[in-house]
């Protein structure tokens, strides 16, 4: 540095309100929890004015959902605006990689003279959610959103979280920001419709945040296994809503809200899943990638001495018995050109996504988690022989 | 509220490191500050990796520059790596007008594998720095950026802030981010080649920040007209790094660097300033239509009763001795269907950006800065006749 330098250090703090709202029915006409939401961000000089995104297949599994949301907003009309009849959107993994999809969010909210002190509302899947947002994100930079999630992923983990993305390049989340929503509406009543598959891939990220976060939790889980597998009500709400609070304690109190740095303990099993869900085309739903993703990361870090036999079959039992199928055949497909397994290259992509050093969180026992630096290759490969020799 | 909701509050808070450097010759191999900077970041095994973007108005200007830059990062190979060559970018406001060269810049952070922890670095002018930062920030959900600003008014304003943007749907900034970058270097010797024209036009957002938070440092320039005009290098430095802080003090202590409400007491003269360099096709440079702009709103302000015609008469000297016309004939030019004056749009247009409400920054005083909710119709246009009257 040259002596006559001038080097001035500043700290910026941005602090954002972000509200968690657990209700039932939320389009219900005597509920009023969204009209009060909407009035709670600063004054604009009128009734907030709202754009509605509403996932299509939510929409063909609830027929009457768009027009309810039309009726709701019709009977706030002293307090509310609805920009126009909420615009379908199709869900699902493969949405966030359609760049015109992207496009026409933009010139939607565009269309509907939507400013900062307007609200963007996406109701749907993780995927809507996070597409939708990151566009209502970038937009006269940030436009006020309310995420209301219609999966128990999505109101577990991805849809209440503070990111959000679209693929491109081929690789998940390349574009995205980090933004705090406004507010999230968790409502259970949206969940009736979800597919067995997609109501059990919800909980597996239940099980990985308690894994990492919370053992009673993880014992809560265990003692109530038929009930969250079958789709009791009272059961799923607790699961979600402790899932939540631990993710949003995990954004608050990490320190790095924003993932400045390298650690993503929340990411365990994700190296994995990640590269599953890339090799499959999707059709492993995302829960079920980091089921056994989890399951293989255990299995390696047992081989190393790392975590105990009984542990492992524990947290097995756990995700067979929710009804996970945990082996993935493939896991070991090999690259003809190469002969590796094709799923040795999540670790790099896991790696470059995370900014250049590998962190993979791993688990002493429930509660312990963590990480390494390094997975070592022929034990990983030796790790998921034995996987599938053990699960099979 | 139905009684059954939960409702959880949280505030998130996020820090973020931001480094203002003054330095000479930041690219002369003897000048290690952008060595050490690019090592301040956390490790990511091995030497931080950088892309350059290079203005191309600039390099043009300083034919040298390109290859000097490659040089420096090949002195310094032992801690640095340069991706490749740097990327020349077509510079000027048009520039942010291209959606190709926005997705061009996206495609080449990803051919260069820039990650989370390597960095974009930006050389050149306020537009180049709003267009590629904003890249950058959406890329992995935010890349490390460097602004090295190459105009005094990228120096002193547009270049030191933590916004970014490209403008679409004929809107100004119309996609952007908040996202603060990881050093901003502000080097004097990049300033020599300016035209005077373009030399002046950051002077005058220097004069805007002294008359609204500084009335020591407008006396001061009061005191400097000439060398500042005429380009005394001690001076403008002392210009620039005087305005800098003070919108780094205004950012870091405003309570709102995102700009989530309505207020935005540094946009003084601004919303006058967008119209007039939409409609002069840009040909108004930026700093010269918010000298106008605040002249405008001297002017209305004077007739409202609300400053002193000796105040008005004292800061429309200091920007006419420094070299502004103030008085633009566009600002009489008639929308031949409605007789309106189309420079009233621009309220309306500036309504629509701040998010629905109005709020216009007027001066009490030099230092004592106010806001209004509205402008009155027939007072702005009777202000724009005695502008003219008093100034042609």
């Amino acid at each position: 540095m040259k002596s006559q330098d001038i080097q001035l250090n500043y700290k910026i703090s941005v602090n954002f309100d972000y509200r968690l709202i657990f209700s039932e029915g939320v389009f219900s006409k005597d509920n009023s929890t969204l009209d009060k939401i909407l009035n709670e961000g600063s004054a604009q000089g009128g009734r907030p004015r709202s754009l509605v995104f509403l996932d299509e297949g939510l929409s063909l599994a609830h027929p009457g959902l768009r027009k309810k949301i039309e009726d709701y907003f019709f009977h706030y009309r002293e307090s509310l605006t609805l920009t126009g009849s909420p615009l379908l959107i199709p869900g699902g993994e493969k949405s966030k990689q359609n760049i015109s999809l992207f496009k026409w969010v933009i010139e939607s909210i565009q269309n509907a003279n939507i400013c900062r002190h307007s609200y963007v509302i996406v109701v749907g899947g993780g995927s809507v959610i996070d597409l939708v947002c990151f566009a209502a994100s970038i937009v006269h930079r940030g436009i006020r959103q309310i995420r209301i999630p219609s999966t128990v992923l999505a109101q577990d983990d991805a849809g209440i979280g503070i990111k959000n993305g679209i693929d491109a390049f081929n690789q998940k989340n390349f574009l995205g920001s980090f933004y705090p929503p406004f507010a999230v509406i968790n409502d259970a009543q949206l969940l009736s419709t979800l597919s067995q598959e997609n109501w059990i891939s919800g909980i597996a990220e239940a099980v990985k945040v308690a894994l990492i976060k919370d053992p009673e939790f993880f014992d809560w889980i265990l003692k109530n296994l038929y009930p969250l597998k079958n789709r009791n009500l009272e059961a799923i709400r607790k699961l979600i809503q402790r899932c939540a609070e631990l993710h949003l304690l995990h954004i608050r109190t990490s320190g790095d809200p924003f993932e400045m740095e390298s650690a993503r303990p929340l990411d365990f099993g994700h190296w994995t899943a990640h590269k599953l869900e890339t090799l499959s085309d999707y059709t492993i739903p995302h829960g079920h990638a980091v089921a056994t993703g989890m399951i293989l990361d255990l299995f390696y870090s047992k081989r190393m001495g790392w975590t105990s036999a009984a542990d492992v079959e524990k947290i097995s039992n756990c995700l067979s018995q929710l009804g996970f199928t945990l082996w993935q055949p493939l896991l070991l497909k090999k690259n003809p050109k190469t002969l590796r397994y094709l799923i040795l290259d999540g670790l790099n992509e896991f790696k470059e996504h995370l900014g250049g050093i590998l962190n993979i969180t791993l688990l002493k026992r429930v509660g312990e988690p963590f990480q390494v630096q390094q997975i070592e290759e022929d034990q990983i490969i030796a790790a998921i022989d034995e996987f599938r020799n053990e699960t099979t």
